[in-house]
């Protein structure tokens, strides 16, 4: 089993928690947070209370000094991320990090650097690529059944609303650039933007609630991502591959599999509430993806590209919002 | 009943011959086409041989010199609309003409200023507005079902492949547009085409065969069409308004109801073969709200502000493709 | 074109009229209607006032007796089509029957008697064989997509609420007998059927309101239907094909192909609202498969055996439903 | 945490072991199984070799003995049931047993005695009342959703094919028996059951492969489940629910959302593979009901009139197969 540092428990990280207790290849020995009584009434209600050493960020040093850990698992804060993952690294420890890694491809590139130099796993946590539609949707693509790719298309509209982040940021638009580009295969030549708001808070910050994002990718692929920052029916995630041969799409996921039929008409089941719940079996598969990449059974899919390409087109969508031009990117 | 002469029985015009003929408030007194023989021929096959009058163009004063006659229903080329809409105006009838009108703004206008002067009907042939589906979406929009629309999407993937006709054309576009700017209300302030091609004879052409055409309307509305000239599952056309309280989409109309399990997993009724089955209601439809208007019944919905609206974004699209930009349009 | 006469005009015959009047193989001669003002304002409605005889059933020898009659559609109350039957075919006749043709075994057969005896087609109006959906999934089976067949399953909910049929007559369970034996390839072994009853007023009627059939093929197949006589959500018809090598399934006909989606969850688009609306095509196709027939271009499926099948289940019905007991059918 | 013994470990027990093992309520202390070596493979693979105690069947005395233990789950051959309960509620301890607990109305009883004489909790694993499924179908129901029950179908075909159990046994037909019981809210009051088979090895026994029964309970309602041992297109579980004000409706889980369209037309995710996978949250589920029984935190609903109501109707079923008759229960 692997020792393990859990650093943060927030939202993110209370989702993290008992799938790295659950997971029977770590054996978790510290949570690295400042709110001890959350932390312990977490432990406690999982049934771990009193199992897991409970740390404040001040002794981090002696966690990463601890030579029985071999990985962290990074959920603090956004602004952190890029420095935790090089102290971490520094002590030679594997990390698997939430994602955004760090804003801005330099600073991407930075922890990157650290990683390779050191011969350490650094994997941003792109769960999406875990979930079984969007991998067996992948699998279909890459065997061919679509042909070449003419169009790829993802839908995101969240819920709930909120209202921490701006529009154009990776905590939205991240893991949707990522899947259109995964599938493309690189990074688009053009990529142009148009925004709309129609929520007045959003509004008052200056900022958008809604995006269509239409790149152009090499090989006459057409990616574009819509995009809502509110959904009143639920958790709306899609995914469409148009090709010379067909088509392949991935439909929200249901709660249930229950239709209800009144004289109002036929009801499907609710959509997933909202990430925690989609996204369930994909956290768990790309803890099992880090793991192995750690013990060296596979190459660890979310690489230095990954995260730099994010970047790269967070960048240009946003310069092409503001200058209301389609925005050319050089070969990167 | 009024009587009515057809002209042109090509491919749109015996799509019409059978719906005129059926009609319980029309009786067909002509059929204005060069080729005699086949005009009997489809009349026989309709159990009507004989029982129509078929004259070739060089008559077609005599047709529209009969009293008879209240309204003509046109199906020849493309080019030719314009010029057989303003003679059968002139001669005083009410005209149906398969869309488009005319290519231009200016000759659109032109023909609707004949309409005017005489106090006739000029319906082009918007029939996706008349299909039932269509209908009962653009019905609960404007009651007000998705609240504030943020998002109008259509998909049309066309099929068989057809290569008498470019891209950026109406004969490709022109639905897909005035369904936008239908529920949209009005005109966009921008468009930007992203194109991409295939198909190695479209691109011999030096045309696409596919593109992502993005507009923004008044009210922080995002229109979003997405096209390609050939569809290998079948005749794909969707649309879907997305707004603040809720979401309508269309799906693909399907032969059958009849579902396959086998080993090979769960397959689903094949999609309508083309545009003659999908819109099969839709033609009959059209045509009862065109001898509505003429009867006075209603006001007739296709106007010139459709045909100009249309012809407006083509060059805009067409424009934006061409230069790289997003177009801006002055208010029309 | 075929001359023919309508004989009723009520619920069934205002369904027949406009296809009659709008197929071109046919030249509809004579309504024979005692409520002559009824008829002459639905031909109005369908502009064709006027243009066909009406006359009531007292003139029924002179309108056979017109040598430009070819064959009578039958649509006049359930009691009186054995006898309208035998009188058309007596006098030449061809004749398309609303079902049931008569009540009872015997009554059949005597007027396939005279049928035959005189070379004339007597079609009983089974429209659903001639249902898009049924046809499709009978041609399926038939090439056998299904492998044997294990289990034949039809539920029929009837909406909207008619009282004026007891539940074990032609009128609710015909369709879904035929159905069953014309997949199963003839007459099932043993039937047993369990009733029960909810709506007050038709257990004060003695009779029930919805009740499962269940039949014995020989083959070993197992065919069931499940009927009840009011569905509040819609018409309810589904069939269902099962064996060895998959399953075929057919779904209710749904109005439109639009889906809501708000915060109430996704809605489906309504279901058909009767069999008016849900058979439209078939009632179309059923006559020309009638004319068809007529005219010698194929053979009537729908035969004597069809109908005294009918007559035999439905005996085996009632009679299990009285004695509780499993009913054997000796072989027929 | 309750210490916990696990007896035997076959199918069953392998799904059943991780659930205990992630369990945080639960300390898995001993697993009693003759194949040591099969078991030490199966911790290891869990990453909890050495973690728990592995005895075989002739230590059970000690392992019934340790006081740690405060509940046993059985997962033995089927005709052990009876036995390892009655010994372990002897010892004190509450069991969770998989279904059945035994065959006869009798010997069920006989175990519930033991139960109720000790005040220990006696469970039967029916696991499909706590997949969320059926649990909300459940709950929907009750609440009154469809109004009056009038009609409850379950189909359940079965994949893989499995020749260790006859048709009309536990084994294949007690969770659907056990479903339909459940939402009638008690015992039919007749049976009847039609049988057919087209498995040659299946009838070699002189059993069928496949059967429809229908029941009648009180409140006039209906129930029918068809059974098939073999689907070739995957595990088919379905539950219909129809009543007076509409119908609800469970169909089978896919195993993602992803649908392909091809020249073949549009094709569905796969159904799940078997019941391990369908049920994956109901046996966890399950498990928790349990243990919230044993720490009296709810009233366990799984009780001894399941079990002997299941085998009143499997009784029942097997007689009216063999006799050919429908079958009346005395009130129970």
């Amino acid at each position: 089993m692997l020792g393990v540092a859990l650093l943060g428990l927030g939202r993110i990280g209370k989702i993290h928690l008992p799938n790295v207790l659950g997971n029977s290849r770590l054996e978790l020995l510290y949570i690295v947070e400042e709110n001890v009584n959350g932390v312990n009434e977490e432990l406690a209600a999982l049934g771990r209370a009193g199992k897991v050493a409970v740390v404040k960020s001040a002794e981090l040093d002696r966690v990463l000094g601890d030579a029985r850990i071999t990985a962290v698992v990074i959920c603090t804060p956004t602004d952190t991320h890029a420095n935790l993952s090089i102290r971490s690294m520094e002590a030679g420890k594997h990390v698997l990090c939430e994602k955004p890694l760090a804003e801005g491809r330099d600073a991407v590139s930075r922890c990157y650097d650290v990683a390779e130099k050191r011969g350490l796993i650094l994997m941003a946590a792109f769960n999406r690529r875990f979930d079984p539609s969007y991998r067996s949707l992948y699998t279909k693509v890459r065997a061919g059944e679509v042909g070449d790719i003419q169009f790829i298309r993802t839908t995101f509209r969240d819920t709930p609303l909120w209202l921490g982040a701006e529009t154009f940021s990776q905590t939205f638009l991240s893991h949707d650039i990522d899947i259109v580009c995964w599938f493309a295969g690189g990074l688009p030549e053009s990529v142009v933007c148009v925004g709309a708001c129609h929520n007045s808070e959003v509004k008052e910050n200056g900022d958008v609630d809604s995006c269509v994002v239409t790149m152009k990718f090499p090989g006459e692929i057409i990616g574009v991502i819509d995009f809502a920052r509110y959904c009143s029916y639920g958790y709306d995630i899609r995914l469409e591959v148009f090709g010379t041969k067909g088509m392949l799409k991935m439909e929200p996921c249901l709660q249930t599999t229950v239709h209800e039929y009144s004289n109002a008409g036929k009801r499907d089941p609710p959509f997933a509430v909202s990430f925690p719940d989609r996204f369930k079996d994909a956290y768990l598969l790309e803890l099992d993806h880090f793991i192995d990449a750690v013990e060296g059974k596979n190459k660890c899919e979310v690489t230095r590209f990954t995260s730099t390409a994010i970047s790269t087109v967070i960048d240009a969508i946003r310069k092409s919002f503001h200058t209301q031009t389609i925005v050319k990117l050089s070969s990167a």
